[in-house]
């Protein structure tokens, strides 16, 4: 049994992971670790949890010790210490926040106003979006898992961008997300009152997901892409719906495009190319690791649309996280991953 | 592997029941039917089930003829005749419907305007509600599941009650429940915009489940009970919260109470007893076939006030229709359905 | 015109008193203040406000100067000392707050653990419940405004206990608030993500409201009245639903029983007793200062059953507030008050 | 007074057109109808309805009877016959529908498969989008009241198209819509359970509001604009969220752009400008009239994203619809109209 560790397990994504581990038959939850509740069990911040997971918060030290893997949820600039004492001690980390998914130090700085501490441990990171790098991921001990959007937004475009049958200029991801995506901490925004039958853009082309979604599409395209991202807070409790918008180059037609997406996606588990006619909605992703990807296209205006949808907490986050350490630990892929949506 | 089969898939307790079933270790989803949607795959009316239960909907009959257990999921008064099929036929049935929950025909008559088609078949079945009645249901091969408000009353009002801690007189149930409980159909009360943000009572006082308790507490109790029932109608998805209210016999204390609650339930996995200071929370149970009870008392009148909270769709339909079956195949009761509730 | 100020504006109840003196034809809102935003406009605080009432927020005193009305609505604790500079200066009082609800000394310290700091004050203060009170309100310069809960049960109860028709042991009031009731201080269980799909009981049979409505309907029985009072969260912005529970005197009948509340209210403008057949929903009186009623009952136990429905935030707290400054005033009672709710 | 008749009255548009016309200082209410509620009361349809408009539903004849102006709220396809006995009549005729929205009989053709059955009344039928087109509107008998979606999109654009500051080619509207917008009548995807904490797109580029908003737009830049519109339903009851994209031309700064629309809208009541930093919410128009606008700038992309907001029952339907009466009839624009939004 692999023994896991999960430093952050008090926040949302912690807190899933501490539910998808618990189910998954080769990992042993080991120890948990929270800065805010340390000594308390998870099941007193989540009653939910009640006689499911009572394992009491330690210290992030203790998880490092007692882990073969150490899965770190916490705030961006918090991780990259913590995977050196990883590295050192020889364990694999799998980090679902920001610090080691940027290969450019400047772009770090830009968006995040944070620089790499231990420029040798990025050389090692690997990007952990398995649907489109998946050989680099295997075996390996350092792991920058992707965020929800920069997860939603290449999978729906990847195929069409690698060949060549969209324009690399003009992208459009407008992006709705739930609000577990912004954390369990309280605010006035999404207090809910507030948020409740509300609906808006924030961060409008200025989001820090930005600069990693046009690294992504930029090694697929194998050059430079940018994009135009406006992400919006949908008042549902989870789900990402990406709807991206490319122009066609001339000549590429719907069935062109929906090869494209057969042979990249067409051997993929956790990827479910919808039918033509049915649109990807966050209802059916809902608690599972799947991405449901719809292809449409304006022939009026010569636009490509693609719409993705994902449970931003399982496949943007916990999920995709397992899955990269199943690859890192050499097992079947989708072990503990075979996650039944609900019908509702 | 115990081949099994579902009448009515598509209706929501139908499809809660493939989903689980889908996960059962034991158990191969044989062959479903469904009047409405013959020939379609169970994915194109859910389409969350895409890849993952694909089967298409056939007969009645084919159920039948394919499964060594028949769950029932239709609308009342259609299951006698199937039920008499599966008897002769040697098959488990265990009905989801409220055809066989009520043993006397004349409160059968006067609540569904029905009569008992088949009285022979109504002396062999028994009530599935394990946590009260699990000696009789072990082995069997009919079996009337409970419905979901008739769930949650008598678990959060039984161990005061056999212990004679609280009044038979005067017993109060007000209970508030998700739209899943409601079906499928699409009504006007339950579009969209006009049950969002609203809250009402319905049936007052007048709820086809009022006799179905009564019967629960009055096995409990060895002398008839009758309680006040309202229901109520939440604008959330799934989950039934029962406030119930009873008057306290002299000299009863929180102590007394709470030891009968955890000689009775202590046991039980399914049951989750809070701790004093919680209370009992319907986002705490959604997606799992727990039962969590909280025990409260106002000293200032004498009243004595249980709070149950269960999933309308697990513990009270097709999870615990599994558990019935679990008894009813001699399987471990827990098999299949450690369903882990999410924290959101 | 009325010069209205409002103490507290920020606060939900201040900001929807804002919004309501803003369409009285006889009001000007000559000033608002706020502790926490003094020097900022409402709508910077409210967007939905912007254009409609831009009034920046300044101090108390700056209110009282201004204002031939003070409404205050401060936490509790707070309003003494501002009521005994308004009445020194002559002004009218109402107070959204608690300070003023209590007659007695010892109720008010049990309950919120303060005492009257101005006890000459207190004798002067009414309690401003219209429907109920409304001859001691006319005229009056200091009125406790009631609290929602204490408004949703009174109402619904008071006509079968002046006549007597109902027990005045064992009545249960079960209640279903919506979250605006809470404050618009973001906490963790009314972050969105934790509230949504969720629904629970809390403060169960310990709630403040529970002595402020006892004294109410001890003075429609003309005898002391106790009763078991449960509130319950719900997941949505306004409303409250009370289900209010008594046990029949022998020989009443429901028409004695409609025949009292038609004679107590059938002249109220705010009171709507719904017909035979319905049952009272908080979305039918959202943003307006009605109270719906509807009466039941169960024959099989001889349970008196009343359901009564708010907007918490008008007839629940500022709505109430107008319509006490109207009798303060000598004004026709409903000016400013004709709110249409809204279908959907 | 004004004698207005709603044909219609008990579908989601006319129900809020009677709300809104009760409070309408110069207008009377004079009769309603409704086919499928014929003989009864509005307020049986709507209980929220009761005590403030309880009107009995008669037929479409006796409302062009009794009334000055008739609004028609009806589905596609039926008001040019009820238009043509309007205008014989000499009656003022506003059509919340789409039957004389469009100019080209061909794209009416394509679109809502069916024709011009009144060519002659088509030449006298103006387009009430009173913001852009007011001079026209004034006075006339025959108004084509825009859609939801074709009064945010065009709103949000007009001014920069008006300008040069946009390219015509590749604009995109991303928006998405309350469910009130689907009407009253239950359906399968708006039935509760299944809306509630979904969301997704409809109707990809090819909802028939497309034409219509490319006539406007056409109109505007004097010279064909195409663009691509993708619908998205929201779990919300009421609101209409434009994202809309386009790329600047060379050379437009912001503040060329800001001055732009403050010189098209700082005049406007019912157009709200949001300052630098805001962005426009649904929450903030709701139950007004109101259209929220908020500029913003992708510099990295040379991408102008314009966000609108308005109450799509209001500004979108209903409210849009008086304000048209109001021209029509030389009224001031604004005329029980002044909505204010609730905060909450």
């Amino acid at each position: 049994m692999i023994q896991a560790g999960v430093v952050g397990a008090t926040g949302y994504a912690g807190a899933e992971l501490c539910r998808i581990l618990s189910g998954h038959p080769q990992v042993e939850l080991a120890a948990i670790s929270s800065v805010s509740f340390e000594g308390k069990a998870l099941s007193e911040v989540y009653p939910a949890y009640f006689h499911m997971c009572d394992l009491v918060c330690g210290t992030e030290e203790q998880v490092v010790e007692k882990s073969d893997v150490i899965f770190a949820a916490l705030p961006h600039g918090l991780s990259q210490e913590l995977a050196a004492k990883c590295w050192a001690a020889g364990k694999v980390f799998i980090d679902l926040g920001a610090d080691f998914r940027l290969e450019s130090e400047e772009e770090y700085k830009e968006w995040y106003e944070n620089s790499f501490t231990h420029p040798e441990l990025h050389k090692e990171a690997v990007y952990g979006l398995p649907e489109l790098f998946r050989e680099k991921i295997q075996g390996k001990k350092l792991i920058a898992n992707p965020g929800c959007y920069t997860t939603a937004v290449p999978l729906a475009l990847a195929p069409a961008l690698r060949k060549g049958y969209i324009e690399k200029e003009g992208i459009i991801a407008d992006c709705k997300s739930g609000v577990t995506g912004a954390g369990r901490k309280p605010t006035q925004g999404n207090h809910y009152p507030e948020l409740n039958e509300s609906f808006t853009a924030y961060k409008v082309a200025a989001h820090r997901h930005t600069p990693e979604m046009e690294q992504t599409l930029s090694h697929i395209a194998d050059s430079p892409v940018k994009l135009t991202f406006v992400p919006h807070l949908l008042p549902v409790n989870r789900g990402i719906l990406a709807t991206c918008y490319a122009r066609l180059k001339e000549g590429v037609t719907m069935e062109m495009l929906r090869e494209a997406y057969e042979e990249a996606y067409g051997g993929e588990y956790f990827i479910r190319l919808l039918k033509a006619g049915q649109v990807a909605n966050i209802k059916n992703v809902r608690y599972s690791n799947f991405c449901d990807i719809s292809l449409h296209m304006d022939q009026r205006t010569g636009t490509f649309i693609a719409v993705s949808a994902i449970d931003n907490m399982v496949k943007g986050a916990a999920g995709q996280a397992v899955q990269n350490m199943n690859l890192a630990f050499g097992l079947e892929e989708t072990t503990g991953l075979k996650l039944f949506p609900p019908a509702f």
